[in-house]
């Protein structure tokens, strides 16, 4: 499906920026802006599995909509996981409340890989019809598809959960190369498929999270990560939307990421905008970086950051503005929402004529 | 106190290496080597809580010197813990299993600042004694004594526990910097007094850990923590015992971590030796740095790995071999008794005339 977007999402300033081309303001959204900071989302989901909700296009078509509502953030970003396609596909993993991805039978070998598949369209009639159903509602704001890279998803499966070290699935990369490699192709396939499903029903650009893979060496992410996600943007590129790509903890690894194929490259709070740039190499749209944690240190901590975080982002053709990670579930949506109005206001006077 | 040394521990391998002296190894000991992974130490440790133990020479001391006998390591490290000085001077913080330190009543004001005070001498015989008998015990090889950095100790004594944002911590610098500064100057008094009394009884190097600086912005590192660090390496300078410096995740940290004043920068596995070299700057012996999930990996996959740390080595004036981060609970002793020969062996050959 070639790109064909009406005027109102071409002219948006988050598709702007993200193609290095001038937007009216610089556009931010936030990473797990839709989730648990909303009062509103906390009562929708009450007594409802995330992994139920996400089935249910009535439910992710509000939640996604919600912080669009409330925040006036630039793009809406699907409320999905990214072990959603793999629960779709039938593998048996859940997402505990408090905890996260939890899989009962990690993967430790061939077997295991074995239980791995894409998703097709059929699994996942849900995802079509939400992803629809938002790119209707939202007109001219532009929707954000997403999925797991295939090292994030992986540390999961081999670990049977959240990890501080990710000591299995490194122990299987360098004990047992092949078997990693053969993970990580399907695990590629498995975000191919969920990316396609939703550019598919519409999507106007996709986010590939590789949260963890600032646990990484970049020798190790070479050699064992990048060819596989380097495959993702291979095999998504002939739709034309913006691929952007994001980890925490990446200072290492921006270049690397860059190279992977991305169009955007997220950046945490560690390494300023304009130092990111320098890393990335080639000229690219850069995405972030606010620390989280600043959320919680009063308006007059944050609005100097803000300065900051707006002139260290002109280093590059285009800056999408976003915190360095997801939203806490404490965050105060009152100051998220401050942030969105200030940075939409603050960058649009930076760009008035002389 | 002015440093005189036997002559056998002068020419130790690691305090060679940590003075950038030609060393006949390259010497070899493993952050948290007095842990878990050991049989011996569960089997002293059984049934008394960690910091009972910590108040008991005959425990300390036994704990101490169990790795020096098992893996032949070329230094000890004294048996403590970072939140040790605060519960001997009245702090009111414990360590659970398997948790960390935790705080009931963490610090969010003046009146919390001022629970905090430093040890003095007579609150600690017990560490006294220790040292004391450790090194009368250990002969020629080092006793390394060590203290928790102000950051990493305060992200504690705010948050309350392990945290994973540091958001109250960094909220508190950011939102009311004169309580920061007044909660890290009173720790940074906190590490020198209990530096000062573990190199008094006769520890030969110090090792100041800042475990969790990495998650800082450098901006924030500098302005926040470097400070009071600093001020801790003075203040112990005119001992003359080398003094070592380390935290996870800190490669965008480096070159600040060895301004504060550290003469042995530690790295851990994300950025390579030489090229942390580059980044500090001036010339300095680095310690590290393999990445411990590799202890998992296999034999196979370990050895390359290690030629490769001790050829990347090469590029400071002084390498003390060492994992990137603590021994994992579960490791295998004879992995880590492997790697000590290993390294001792394959560095002494190289350095053999030709």
């Amino acid at each position: 499906m070639a790109s064909t977007l009406p005027p109102s999402l071409d002219s948006s300033a988050y598709l702007l920026a993200a193609r290095g081309e001038r937007p009216p303001h610089t556009p931010v959204w936030f990473m797990r802006q839709a989730g648990r900071a909303l009062p509103e989302y906390r009562k929708v989901r009450e007594g409802i599995p995330m992994l139920e909700a996400l089935t249910r296009p009535d439910i992710v078509v509000e939640i996604t909509l919600q912080p669009v509502r409330r925040y006036g953030v630039d793009a809406a970003v699907f409320y999905s996981d990214i072990v959603a396609p793999l629960k779709s596909a039938g593998f048996d993993v859940d997402i505990k409340p408090g905890i996260g991805p939890v899989v009962a039978e990690p993967i430790r070998d061939a077997e295991g890989v074995g239980r791995v598949r894409p998703v097709t369209p059929a699994d996942v009639p849900y995802t079509t019809e939400s992803v629809q159903q938002l790119v209707s509602e939202l007109g001219g704001t532009p929707l954000i598809g997403f999925a797991g890279a295939p090292f994030t998803v992986a540390s999961y499966l081999v670990e049977g959960g959240p990890s501080k070290d990710f000591a299995k699935t490194k122990a299987m990369m360098h004990g047992d190369p092949a078997l990693w490699h053969s993970l990580a192709d399907r695990l590629a396939d498995v975000a191919i498929a969920y990316l396609a499903v939703q550019v598919e029903a519409g999507a106007s650009a996709v986010q590939l999270f590789d949260s963890w893979a600032g646990g990484l060496s970049p020798r190790d992410y070479e050699r064992f990560v990048l060819p596989h996600t380097a495959r993702v943007f291979e095999a998504i590129e002939h739709y034309g939307v913006p691929r952007v790509h994001f980890g925490v903890n990446t200072g290492e690894l921006l270049g690397l990421m860059s190279a992977a194929g991305a169009d955007v490259v997220g950046v945490d709070w560690r390494v300023p905008l304009d130092e990111a740039v320098r890393r990335i190499g080639t000229p690219k749209p850069v995405q972030g970086n606010l620390d989280p944690a600043l959320l919680f240190a009063g308006w007059e901590a944050i609005e100097p950051e803000l300065d900051r975080i707006l002139a260290e982002g002109k280093a590059a053709p285009g800056h999408i503005f976003n915190l360095g990670h997801g939203v806490p579930p404490n965050a105060d949506p009152d100051v998220l929402e401050r942030i969105t109005k200030y940075v939409q206001s603050a960058s649009q006077s930076a760009h008035v004529p002389a």
